[in-house]
Protein backbone atom coordinates (compact mmCIF):
# COMPACT_ATOMS: atom_id res chain seq x y z
CA UNK A 1 0.00 0.00 0.00
CA UNK A 2 1.19 3.01 -0.56
CA UNK A 3 0.51 6.65 0.75
CA UNK A 4 0.32 9.84 -1.85
CA UNK A 5 -0.12 13.44 -1.10
CA UNK A 6 0.32 14.56 -4.35
CA UNK A 7 -2.13 15.43 -6.54
CA UNK A 8 -0.44 15.16 -9.85
CA UNK A 9 1.51 11.71 -8.70
CA UNK A 10 -2.00 10.05 -7.73
CA UNK A 11 -3.37 11.44 -10.94
CA UNK A 12 -0.39 9.57 -12.76
CA UNK A 13 -0.12 6.49 -10.62
CA UNK A 14 -4.50 6.05 -11.06
CA UNK A 15 -3.71 6.27 -15.00
CA UNK A 16 -1.42 3.86 -15.10
CA UNK A 17 -3.89 1.24 -13.84
CA UNK A 18 -6.57 2.83 -16.02
CA UNK A 19 -4.23 2.25 -19.32
CA UNK A 20 -4.60 -1.60 -18.30
CA UNK A 21 -8.30 -1.49 -17.74
CA UNK A 22 -8.32 -1.77 -14.40
CA UNK A 23 -11.42 -0.69 -12.55
CA UNK A 24 -11.09 1.94 -9.47
CA UNK A 25 -13.16 1.90 -6.21
CA UNK A 26 -12.97 5.39 -3.86
CA UNK A 27 -13.50 5.36 -0.57
CA UNK A 28 -13.41 9.11 0.64
CA UNK A 29 -13.20 9.91 3.93
CA UNK A 30 -11.53 12.24 6.90
CA UNK A 31 -9.81 9.80 8.41
CA UNK A 32 -9.36 8.16 12.24
CA UNK A 33 -11.33 5.70 10.43
CA UNK A 34 -13.51 3.45 12.46
CA UNK A 35 -15.53 0.38 11.37
CA UNK A 36 -17.69 1.98 9.13
CA UNK A 37 -15.01 2.86 7.19
CA UNK A 38 -13.54 -0.25 6.92
CA UNK A 39 -16.81 -1.45 5.50
CA UNK A 40 -16.31 0.95 2.52
CA UNK A 41 -12.79 -0.22 2.12
CA UNK A 42 -13.87 -3.84 2.37
CA UNK A 43 -16.93 -3.68 -0.48
CA UNK A 44 -14.77 -1.61 -2.24
CA UNK A 45 -11.49 -4.23 -2.41
CA UNK A 46 -14.20 -6.64 -3.67
CA UNK A 47 -15.78 -4.60 -6.04
CA UNK A 48 -12.52 -3.25 -7.81
CA UNK A 49 -9.37 -4.02 -8.82
CA UNK A 50 -7.68 -0.50 -7.35
CA UNK A 51 -8.96 1.04 -3.94
CA UNK A 52 -8.05 4.30 -3.05
CA UNK A 53 -9.04 5.44 0.40
CA UNK A 54 -8.48 9.25 0.51
CA UNK A 55 -8.15 10.60 4.07
CA UNK A 56 -8.24 14.69 4.11
CA UNK A 57 -10.31 16.95 6.54
CA UNK A 58 -11.56 19.24 4.06
CA UNK A 59 -11.70 22.47 5.71
CA UNK A 60 -14.60 23.81 3.30
CA UNK A 61 -17.52 21.92 5.37
CA UNK A 62 -16.41 22.98 8.22
CA UNK A 63 -18.46 26.20 9.48
CA UNK A 64 -15.92 28.87 11.04
CA UNK A 65 -17.19 27.70 15.10
CA UNK A 66 -17.03 24.11 13.85
CA UNK A 67 -14.41 21.88 14.90
CA UNK A 68 -11.89 22.05 11.62
CA UNK A 69 -8.57 21.82 14.05
CA UNK A 70 -9.98 19.77 16.46
CA UNK A 71 -11.24 17.05 14.33
CA UNK A 72 -9.69 14.15 15.62
CA UNK A 73 -6.44 12.82 13.11
CA UNK A 74 -4.14 9.62 13.47
CA UNK A 75 -2.52 8.40 10.02
CA UNK A 76 -0.42 5.52 11.33
CA UNK A 77 -2.86 3.81 12.97
CA UNK A 78 -5.20 4.74 9.44
CA UNK A 79 -2.67 3.34 7.42
CA UNK A 80 -2.73 0.48 9.40
CA UNK A 81 -6.24 0.25 9.34
CA UNK A 82 -6.29 1.07 5.32
CA UNK A 83 -3.66 -2.16 4.70
CA UNK A 84 -5.66 -4.53 6.68
CA UNK A 85 -8.81 -3.67 5.07
CA UNK A 86 -7.34 -4.09 1.68
CA UNK A 87 -6.61 -0.84 0.08
CA UNK A 88 -3.80 -0.24 -2.38
CA UNK A 89 -3.86 3.56 -2.03
CA UNK A 90 -3.98 6.20 0.51
CA UNK A 91 -4.54 9.56 -1.09
CA UNK A 92 -3.28 12.16 1.86
CA UNK A 93 -3.30 16.00 0.19
CA UNK A 94 -2.17 19.12 2.11
CA UNK A 95 -5.12 21.39 2.33
CA UNK A 96 -3.07 23.84 0.50
CA UNK A 97 -2.78 21.41 -2.28
CA UNK A 98 -6.29 21.09 -2.78
CA UNK A 99 -7.37 24.74 -2.00
CA UNK A 100 -4.41 26.86 -3.25
CA UNK A 101 -4.47 30.31 -3.22
CA UNK A 102 -7.15 32.21 -5.56
CA UNK A 103 -9.41 28.70 -5.18
CA UNK A 104 -12.99 29.71 -6.02
CA UNK A 105 -14.60 27.28 -7.62
CA UNK A 106 -18.12 25.20 -5.62
CA UNK A 107 -20.27 22.96 -6.50
CA UNK A 108 -23.67 22.99 -4.58
CA UNK A 109 -26.44 20.80 -4.84
CA UNK A 110 -29.89 23.40 -4.51
CA UNK A 111 -33.34 21.78 -2.69
CA UNK A 112 -31.85 18.96 -0.70
CA UNK A 113 -29.39 20.85 1.12
CA UNK A 114 -32.01 23.12 2.96
CA UNK A 115 -33.30 20.57 5.37
CA UNK A 116 -31.92 18.74 8.09
CA UNK A 117 -27.94 19.37 8.68
CA UNK A 118 -27.97 22.13 5.99
CA UNK A 119 -30.01 24.09 8.37
CA UNK A 120 -27.72 24.18 11.02
CA UNK A 121 -24.39 24.22 8.65
CA UNK A 122 -24.59 26.31 6.03
CA UNK A 123 -22.56 26.02 3.70
CA UNK A 124 -21.20 22.62 4.56
CA UNK A 125 -22.81 20.64 2.16
CA UNK A 126 -21.31 23.03 -0.50
CA UNK A 127 -18.13 21.83 0.91
CA UNK A 128 -18.57 18.42 0.65
CA UNK A 129 -19.44 18.31 -2.92
CA UNK A 130 -17.10 20.64 -4.03
CA UNK A 131 -14.26 18.41 -2.08
CA UNK A 132 -15.96 15.25 -3.70
CA UNK A 133 -15.88 16.55 -7.16
CA UNK A 134 -12.43 17.30 -6.59
CA UNK A 135 -11.84 13.74 -5.31
CA UNK A 136 -13.62 12.19 -7.83
CA UNK A 137 -11.63 14.35 -10.52
CA UNK A 138 -8.30 13.39 -9.14
CA UNK A 139 -9.21 9.90 -8.89
CA UNK A 140 -11.59 8.81 -11.29
CA UNK A 141 -13.44 5.97 -9.56
CA UNK A 142 -15.42 3.95 -10.94
CA UNK A 143 -17.51 3.26 -8.26
CA UNK A 144 -17.31 6.06 -4.63
CA UNK A 145 -18.54 4.55 -1.02
CA UNK A 146 -20.44 6.33 1.43
CA UNK A 147 -21.77 5.56 4.83
CA UNK A 148 -25.63 5.34 5.01
CA UNK A 149 -25.03 7.03 8.78
CA UNK A 150 -24.24 10.94 6.45
CA UNK A 151 -27.78 9.94 5.14
CA UNK A 152 -28.33 13.77 3.72
CA UNK A 153 -24.79 13.44 2.44
CA UNK A 154 -25.01 10.33 0.15
CA UNK A 155 -28.56 11.49 -1.48
CA UNK A 156 -26.75 14.95 -2.06
CA UNK A 157 -24.01 13.38 -3.56
CA UNK A 158 -25.65 10.75 -5.99
CA UNK A 159 -27.56 14.01 -7.30
CA UNK A 160 -24.81 15.77 -8.32
CA UNK A 161 -22.80 12.90 -9.86
CA UNK A 162 -26.17 12.27 -11.97
CA UNK A 163 -26.96 15.95 -12.50
CA UNK A 164 -22.74 16.71 -13.29
CA UNK A 165 -23.13 13.30 -15.32
CA UNK A 166 -19.88 12.04 -13.60
CA UNK A 167 -20.23 8.86 -14.48
CA UNK A 168 -19.58 7.79 -11.34
CA UNK A 169 -21.63 4.32 -9.85
CA UNK A 170 -22.75 5.66 -5.71
CA UNK A 171 -22.35 2.90 -3.63
CA UNK A 172 -24.01 3.47 0.10
CA UNK A 173 -23.52 1.33 2.99
CA UNK A 174 -25.54 0.31 5.78
CA UNK A 175 -24.82 2.27 9.26
CA UNK A 176 -21.91 0.44 11.49
CA UNK A 177 -22.86 0.32 15.42
CA UNK A 178 -21.35 -0.07 18.83
CA UNK A 179 -22.61 -2.85 20.30
CA UNK A 180 -25.56 -0.27 22.45
CA UNK A 181 -26.61 0.79 19.39
CA UNK A 182 -24.51 4.03 18.80
CA UNK A 183 -23.55 4.50 15.20
CA UNK A 184 -20.03 4.32 14.68
CA UNK A 185 -18.25 8.51 14.17
CA UNK A 186 -14.85 9.30 14.57
CA UNK A 187 -16.63 12.02 16.30
CA UNK A 188 -17.69 9.21 19.30
CA UNK A 189 -14.05 10.09 20.46
CA UNK A 190 -15.20 13.53 21.82
CA UNK A 191 -17.47 12.05 24.10
CA UNK A 192 -17.17 11.94 28.25
CA UNK A 193 -17.81 8.53 29.80
CA UNK A 194 -21.23 9.84 30.96
CA UNK A 195 -22.34 11.72 27.52
CA UNK A 196 -21.26 8.22 25.63
CA UNK A 197 -23.73 6.25 27.92
CA UNK A 198 -26.52 8.96 27.30
CA UNK A 199 -25.31 8.79 23.32
CA UNK A 200 -26.85 5.32 23.19
CA UNK A 201 -30.26 7.24 23.01
CA UNK A 202 -30.38 8.06 20.04
CA UNK A 203 -30.46 5.22 18.61
CA UNK A 204 -33.18 4.00 20.73
CA UNK A 205 -34.98 6.98 19.70
CA UNK A 206 -35.34 6.04 15.86
CA UNK A 207 -36.22 2.35 16.79
CA UNK A 208 -38.83 3.88 18.55
CA UNK A 209 -39.95 5.40 15.45
CA UNK A 210 -39.07 2.44 13.33
CA UNK A 211 -41.75 0.55 15.97
CA UNK A 212 -44.31 3.18 15.89
CA UNK A 213 -44.34 2.75 12.67
CA UNK A 214 -44.78 -0.77 12.21
CA UNK A 215 -47.49 -0.87 14.06
CA UNK A 216 -49.31 1.98 12.11
CA UNK A 217 -49.02 5.11 13.30
CA UNK A 218 -48.68 7.37 10.27
CA UNK A 219 -48.63 10.78 11.89
CA UNK A 220 -45.15 11.95 11.82
CA UNK A 221 -45.30 15.05 13.57
CA UNK A 222 -46.76 12.83 16.63
CA UNK A 223 -43.85 10.51 16.30
CA UNK A 224 -41.01 13.41 16.00
CA UNK A 225 -42.98 14.85 19.56
CA UNK A 226 -42.19 11.03 21.44
CA UNK A 227 -38.87 10.62 19.91
CA UNK A 228 -37.79 14.45 21.74
CA UNK A 229 -39.68 12.90 24.93
CA UNK A 230 -37.14 10.38 24.40
CA UNK A 231 -34.05 12.68 23.73
CA UNK A 232 -34.86 15.54 26.35
CA UNK A 233 -33.28 14.07 29.18
CA UNK A 234 -30.01 13.02 27.48
CA UNK A 235 -28.97 15.62 25.11
CA UNK A 236 -28.00 19.04 25.48
CA UNK A 237 -29.73 20.38 22.66
CA UNK A 238 -31.56 19.19 19.53
CA UNK A 239 -30.92 20.22 16.26
CA UNK A 240 -33.65 18.71 14.63
CA UNK A 241 -35.89 15.51 14.79
CA UNK A 242 -37.47 14.60 11.36
CA UNK A 243 -39.49 12.31 9.55
CA UNK A 244 -38.17 13.14 5.82
CA UNK A 245 -38.87 11.44 2.13
CA UNK A 246 -35.55 9.67 1.34
CA UNK A 247 -35.40 11.09 -2.03
CA UNK A 248 -36.11 14.94 -1.66
CA UNK A 249 -35.68 15.12 2.15
CA UNK A 250 -38.82 17.15 2.48
CA UNK A 251 -40.40 16.69 5.71
CA UNK A 252 -43.53 14.07 5.69
CA UNK A 253 -46.25 14.57 7.94
CA UNK A 254 -48.86 11.38 6.92
CA UNK A 255 -46.18 8.33 6.53
CA UNK A 256 -47.30 6.27 3.88
CA UNK A 257 -44.33 4.53 1.91
CA UNK A 258 -40.70 4.83 3.15
CA UNK A 259 -39.63 7.46 5.15
CA UNK A 260 -35.54 8.25 6.37
CA UNK A 261 -36.00 8.70 10.25
CA UNK A 262 -33.39 11.78 10.89
CA UNK A 263 -31.80 12.73 14.46
CA UNK A 264 -29.20 15.13 14.99
CA UNK A 265 -28.08 16.09 18.63
CA UNK A 266 -25.50 17.50 20.88
CA UNK A 267 -24.27 15.59 23.78
CA UNK A 268 -21.98 18.13 25.82
CA UNK A 269 -20.16 19.99 23.07
CA UNK A 270 -20.46 17.09 20.56
CA UNK A 271 -22.93 16.77 17.75
CA UNK A 272 -23.80 13.65 16.37
CA UNK A 273 -26.48 12.49 13.71
CA UNK A 274 -28.04 8.95 12.97
CA UNK A 275 -30.91 8.30 10.92
CA UNK A 276 -32.73 5.05 9.89
CA UNK A 277 -34.85 3.97 6.43
CA UNK A 278 -38.46 2.49 7.67
CA UNK A 279 -41.42 2.11 5.62
CA UNK A 280 -44.95 1.61 6.67
CA UNK B 1 -19.05 13.16 -39.13
CA UNK B 2 -22.03 11.42 -36.87
CA UNK B 3 -24.84 13.47 -35.05
CA UNK B 4 -25.46 12.21 -31.64
CA UNK B 5 -28.19 13.16 -29.59
CA UNK B 6 -27.85 10.82 -26.51
CA UNK B 7 -25.73 11.36 -23.55
CA UNK B 8 -24.92 7.39 -22.76
CA UNK B 9 -24.43 7.14 -26.55
CA UNK B 10 -21.73 9.89 -26.68
CA UNK B 11 -20.04 8.59 -23.45
CA UNK B 12 -20.24 4.99 -25.19
CA UNK B 13 -18.51 6.08 -28.28
CA UNK B 14 -16.01 8.44 -26.94
CA UNK B 15 -15.29 5.60 -24.29
CA UNK B 16 -14.32 3.02 -27.12
CA UNK B 17 -11.81 5.94 -28.53
CA UNK B 18 -10.31 6.10 -25.51
CA UNK B 19 -9.78 2.62 -24.98
CA UNK B 20 -7.70 2.67 -27.92
CA UNK B 21 -5.89 5.55 -26.59
CA UNK B 22 -6.98 8.37 -28.73
CA UNK B 23 -7.13 12.00 -27.45
CA UNK B 24 -10.71 13.91 -27.37
CA UNK B 25 -11.00 17.93 -28.51
CA UNK B 26 -13.87 19.42 -27.79
CA UNK B 27 -15.10 22.56 -28.71
CA UNK B 28 -18.38 23.57 -26.84
CA UNK B 29 -20.48 25.73 -28.91
CA UNK B 30 -24.00 27.40 -29.00
CA UNK B 31 -24.67 26.54 -32.70
CA UNK B 32 -24.95 29.14 -35.42
CA UNK B 33 -21.84 28.58 -36.40
CA UNK B 34 -18.88 31.23 -37.93
CA UNK B 35 -15.25 31.37 -38.32
CA UNK B 36 -14.41 31.99 -35.01
CA UNK B 37 -16.28 28.70 -33.80
CA UNK B 38 -14.64 27.10 -37.07
CA UNK B 39 -11.13 28.28 -36.21
CA UNK B 40 -11.65 26.15 -32.60
CA UNK B 41 -12.28 23.20 -34.73
CA UNK B 42 -10.22 23.13 -36.89
CA UNK B 43 -7.26 23.61 -34.25
CA UNK B 44 -9.00 20.77 -31.96
CA UNK B 45 -8.38 19.38 -35.93
CA UNK B 46 -4.80 19.99 -35.98
CA UNK B 47 -4.32 18.84 -31.77
CA UNK B 48 -6.40 15.19 -31.46
CA UNK B 49 -7.25 12.24 -33.19
CA UNK B 50 -11.03 12.63 -32.42
CA UNK B 51 -13.33 16.16 -32.80
CA UNK B 52 -16.22 16.59 -30.66
CA UNK B 53 -18.45 19.78 -31.42
CA UNK B 54 -21.34 20.44 -28.90
CA UNK B 55 -24.10 22.66 -30.02
CA UNK B 56 -26.73 23.18 -27.19
CA UNK B 57 -28.21 26.38 -26.82
CA UNK B 58 -27.85 25.94 -22.64
CA UNK B 59 -31.10 27.84 -21.06
CA UNK B 60 -29.83 28.06 -17.43
CA UNK B 61 -26.72 30.56 -18.96
CA UNK B 62 -30.10 33.01 -20.34
CA UNK B 63 -31.84 35.57 -18.05
CA UNK B 64 -35.34 35.32 -17.78
CA UNK B 65 -35.66 38.53 -19.80
CA UNK B 66 -32.91 37.71 -23.03
CA UNK B 67 -32.88 35.64 -25.93
CA UNK B 68 -33.16 31.97 -25.41
CA UNK B 69 -36.11 31.44 -27.44
CA UNK B 70 -34.45 33.67 -30.23
CA UNK B 71 -30.98 32.47 -30.01
CA UNK B 72 -30.81 31.43 -33.63
CA UNK B 73 -30.29 27.93 -34.11
CA UNK B 74 -29.68 25.87 -37.91
CA UNK B 75 -28.52 22.71 -37.62
CA UNK B 76 -28.11 21.77 -41.25
CA UNK B 77 -25.55 24.65 -41.85
CA UNK B 78 -23.54 23.77 -38.60
CA UNK B 79 -23.43 20.49 -39.68
CA UNK B 80 -21.85 20.72 -42.92
CA UNK B 81 -19.57 23.80 -41.46
CA UNK B 82 -18.50 20.99 -38.93
CA UNK B 83 -17.84 18.54 -41.38
CA UNK B 84 -15.97 20.45 -43.30
CA UNK B 85 -13.81 22.11 -40.64
CA UNK B 86 -12.76 18.51 -39.64
CA UNK B 87 -15.41 17.20 -36.62
CA UNK B 88 -15.73 13.68 -36.18
CA UNK B 89 -18.74 14.32 -33.62
CA UNK B 90 -21.69 16.41 -33.12
CA UNK B 91 -22.81 16.01 -30.04
CA UNK B 92 -26.30 17.77 -29.64
CA UNK B 93 -28.28 17.00 -26.70
CA UNK B 94 -32.21 17.91 -26.17
CA UNK B 95 -32.44 20.68 -23.09
CA UNK B 96 -34.16 17.84 -21.29
CA UNK B 97 -31.81 15.16 -20.80
CA UNK B 98 -29.02 17.66 -20.19
CA UNK B 99 -31.68 19.14 -17.47
CA UNK B 100 -34.16 16.38 -16.69
CA UNK B 101 -36.57 16.93 -13.72
CA UNK B 102 -35.07 17.41 -10.37
CA UNK B 103 -32.04 18.30 -11.79
CA UNK B 104 -30.74 20.69 -8.97
CA UNK B 105 -26.63 20.76 -9.26
CA UNK B 106 -24.93 23.69 -10.04
CA UNK B 107 -20.93 24.99 -10.14
CA UNK B 108 -20.15 28.40 -9.24
CA UNK B 109 -17.14 30.25 -9.88
CA UNK B 110 -16.82 33.16 -7.23
CA UNK B 111 -15.13 36.70 -7.66
CA UNK B 112 -14.37 36.30 -10.98
CA UNK B 113 -18.05 36.24 -11.87
CA UNK B 114 -18.90 39.44 -10.19
CA UNK B 115 -17.48 42.30 -12.66
CA UNK B 116 -17.89 42.86 -16.44
CA UNK B 117 -21.06 40.90 -18.02
CA UNK B 118 -21.23 38.99 -14.44
CA UNK B 119 -22.40 42.50 -12.91
CA UNK B 120 -25.39 42.85 -15.77
CA UNK B 121 -26.26 39.10 -16.59
CA UNK B 122 -26.53 37.53 -12.77
CA UNK B 123 -26.57 33.86 -12.97
CA UNK B 124 -25.04 33.63 -16.43
CA UNK B 125 -21.85 32.30 -15.98
CA UNK B 126 -23.02 29.76 -13.16
CA UNK B 127 -25.05 28.68 -16.22
CA UNK B 128 -21.71 28.79 -18.04
CA UNK B 129 -19.55 26.73 -15.81
CA UNK B 130 -22.20 24.06 -14.91
CA UNK B 131 -23.45 23.24 -18.85
CA UNK B 132 -19.37 23.03 -19.56
CA UNK B 133 -18.58 20.62 -16.17
CA UNK B 134 -21.55 18.37 -17.35
CA UNK B 135 -20.30 18.63 -21.32
CA UNK B 136 -16.58 17.94 -20.17
CA UNK B 137 -17.62 14.79 -17.81
CA UNK B 138 -19.60 13.82 -20.74
CA UNK B 139 -16.84 13.75 -23.26
CA UNK B 140 -13.97 13.48 -21.17
CA UNK B 141 -12.02 15.94 -23.69
CA UNK B 142 -8.12 15.87 -23.40
CA UNK B 143 -8.62 19.48 -24.44
CA UNK B 144 -11.39 22.00 -25.14
CA UNK B 145 -11.23 24.96 -27.31
CA UNK B 146 -12.70 28.71 -26.41
CA UNK B 147 -12.47 31.83 -28.35
CA UNK B 148 -11.02 35.31 -26.47
CA UNK B 149 -14.41 37.28 -27.94
CA UNK B 150 -15.69 35.59 -24.25
CA UNK B 151 -13.12 36.41 -22.58
CA UNK B 152 -14.65 36.51 -18.38
CA UNK B 153 -16.04 33.10 -20.16
CA UNK B 154 -12.35 31.86 -20.60
CA UNK B 155 -10.83 33.27 -17.68
CA UNK B 156 -13.72 32.18 -15.69
CA UNK B 157 -13.54 28.33 -17.56
CA UNK B 158 -9.48 28.18 -16.81
CA UNK B 159 -10.33 28.53 -13.03
CA UNK B 160 -13.18 26.09 -12.54
CA UNK B 161 -10.55 23.89 -14.46
CA UNK B 162 -7.96 24.24 -12.35
CA UNK B 163 -9.64 24.38 -8.92
CA UNK B 164 -11.84 21.41 -9.36
CA UNK B 165 -8.99 18.99 -10.71
CA UNK B 166 -10.63 18.33 -14.16
CA UNK B 167 -7.21 17.51 -15.80
CA UNK B 168 -8.50 19.38 -19.09
CA UNK B 169 -6.47 21.35 -21.15
CA UNK B 170 -8.26 25.00 -22.16
CA UNK B 171 -7.24 26.39 -24.94
CA UNK B 172 -7.96 29.89 -25.95
CA UNK B 173 -7.57 31.46 -29.51
CA UNK B 174 -7.85 34.68 -31.03
CA UNK B 175 -11.29 36.74 -31.46
CA UNK B 176 -12.05 36.57 -35.41
CA UNK B 177 -13.30 39.82 -37.04
CA UNK B 178 -15.08 41.10 -39.66
CA UNK B 179 -13.44 43.37 -42.52
CA UNK B 180 -14.41 46.32 -40.69
CA UNK B 181 -13.20 44.53 -37.23
CA UNK B 182 -16.30 43.60 -35.51
CA UNK B 183 -15.88 40.45 -34.05
CA UNK B 184 -17.72 37.16 -35.27
CA UNK B 185 -20.97 36.10 -33.05
CA UNK B 186 -23.85 34.33 -33.73
CA UNK B 187 -26.06 37.59 -32.25
CA UNK B 188 -24.81 39.81 -35.18
CA UNK B 189 -27.70 38.43 -37.04
CA UNK B 190 -29.96 40.16 -35.21
CA UNK B 191 -28.70 43.23 -36.21
CA UNK B 192 -30.48 45.67 -38.56
CA UNK B 193 -28.17 47.01 -41.37
CA UNK B 194 -27.48 50.12 -39.44
CA UNK B 195 -26.72 48.63 -36.49
CA UNK B 196 -24.44 46.52 -38.27
CA UNK B 197 -22.66 49.49 -39.37
CA UNK B 198 -22.48 51.69 -35.91
CA UNK B 199 -21.06 48.00 -34.60
CA UNK B 200 -17.69 48.65 -36.18
CA UNK B 201 -17.03 51.22 -33.74
CA UNK B 202 -17.00 48.57 -30.69
CA UNK B 203 -13.64 47.66 -31.74
CA UNK B 204 -12.61 51.10 -33.45
CA UNK B 205 -13.14 51.90 -29.68
CA UNK B 206 -10.69 49.13 -28.56
CA UNK B 207 -8.18 50.15 -30.64
CA UNK B 208 -8.23 53.57 -29.64
CA UNK B 209 -7.37 51.90 -25.73
CA UNK B 210 -5.00 49.78 -27.10
CA UNK B 211 -3.40 53.42 -29.08
CA UNK B 212 -3.35 55.35 -25.91
CA UNK B 213 -1.78 52.94 -23.89
CA UNK B 214 0.78 52.46 -26.30
CA UNK B 215 1.60 56.16 -26.26
CA UNK B 216 2.33 55.82 -22.62
CA UNK B 217 -1.33 56.48 -21.24
CA UNK B 218 -1.65 55.01 -18.35
CA UNK B 219 -4.53 56.56 -17.28
CA UNK B 220 -7.40 53.46 -16.97
CA UNK B 221 -10.22 56.14 -16.44
CA UNK B 222 -9.20 58.60 -18.27
CA UNK B 223 -8.92 56.08 -21.56
CA UNK B 224 -12.47 54.44 -20.53
CA UNK B 225 -14.18 58.24 -20.90
CA UNK B 226 -12.75 58.39 -24.44
CA UNK B 227 -13.53 54.87 -25.74
CA UNK B 228 -17.22 56.19 -24.17
CA UNK B 229 -17.13 59.30 -26.51
CA UNK B 230 -17.06 57.16 -29.10
CA UNK B 231 -19.69 54.70 -28.45
CA UNK B 232 -22.08 56.93 -26.47
CA UNK B 233 -23.21 58.16 -30.26
CA UNK B 234 -23.70 54.92 -31.70
CA UNK B 235 -24.86 52.34 -28.89
CA UNK B 236 -28.17 52.32 -27.71
CA UNK B 237 -27.24 51.53 -24.25
CA UNK B 238 -23.71 51.01 -22.72
CA UNK B 239 -23.29 48.06 -20.00
CA UNK B 240 -19.31 48.67 -19.30
CA UNK B 241 -16.25 49.93 -20.69
CA UNK B 242 -13.57 48.55 -18.68
CA UNK B 243 -9.95 48.05 -18.21
CA UNK B 244 -9.57 44.92 -15.77
CA UNK B 245 -6.16 42.64 -14.68
CA UNK B 246 -6.71 40.22 -17.19
CA UNK B 247 -6.35 37.43 -14.30
CA UNK B 248 -7.89 38.52 -11.52
CA UNK B 249 -11.10 40.60 -14.24
CA UNK B 250 -10.45 43.56 -11.42
CA UNK B 251 -10.55 46.79 -12.52
CA UNK B 252 -7.35 48.57 -12.91
CA UNK B 253 -6.37 52.46 -12.70
CA UNK B 254 -3.36 52.51 -13.63
CA UNK B 255 -2.07 50.81 -16.25
CA UNK B 256 1.31 49.46 -15.38
CA UNK B 257 1.58 45.51 -17.41
CA UNK B 258 -0.89 43.52 -19.49
CA UNK B 259 -4.64 44.63 -19.38
CA UNK B 260 -7.67 43.54 -20.84
CA UNK B 261 -9.85 46.24 -22.16
CA UNK B 262 -13.06 44.87 -22.54
CA UNK B 263 -17.01 46.60 -23.81
CA UNK B 264 -20.08 45.52 -23.60
CA UNK B 265 -22.87 47.77 -25.66
CA UNK B 266 -26.14 47.27 -26.76
CA UNK B 267 -27.18 48.13 -31.05
CA UNK B 268 -31.03 48.19 -31.38
CA UNK B 269 -32.40 44.80 -28.79
CA UNK B 270 -28.86 43.22 -29.21
CA UNK B 271 -26.09 43.06 -26.69
CA UNK B 272 -22.56 42.84 -28.12
CA UNK B 273 -19.22 41.83 -26.52
CA UNK B 274 -15.86 42.46 -27.40
CA UNK B 275 -12.62 43.16 -25.92
CA UNK B 276 -8.38 43.28 -26.69
CA UNK B 277 -5.72 42.24 -24.28
CA UNK B 278 -2.96 44.92 -24.58
CA UNK B 279 0.13 46.07 -22.78
CA UNK B 280 1.68 48.80 -21.64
Amino acid sequence: MKIIRSIPEIKKELGRHRKRGRSVGLVPTMGYLHEGHLSLIRKARQDNDVVVVSIFVNPTQFGPNEDYREYPRDLRRDARLCKKAGADYIFYPAAKSMYPKGHSTFVCVEGLTKNLCGRFRPGHFRGVTTVVTKLFNIVSPDAAYFGQKDAQQSVVIKRMAEDLDMGIRIEVLPTVREKDGLAMSSRNSYLSSDGRKRAATIYRSLQLARDLIKLNDKDAPGIVREMRKMLVPVATKIDYVSIVDPLTLKDVRTITGEVLVAVAVWMGETRLIDNILTRY
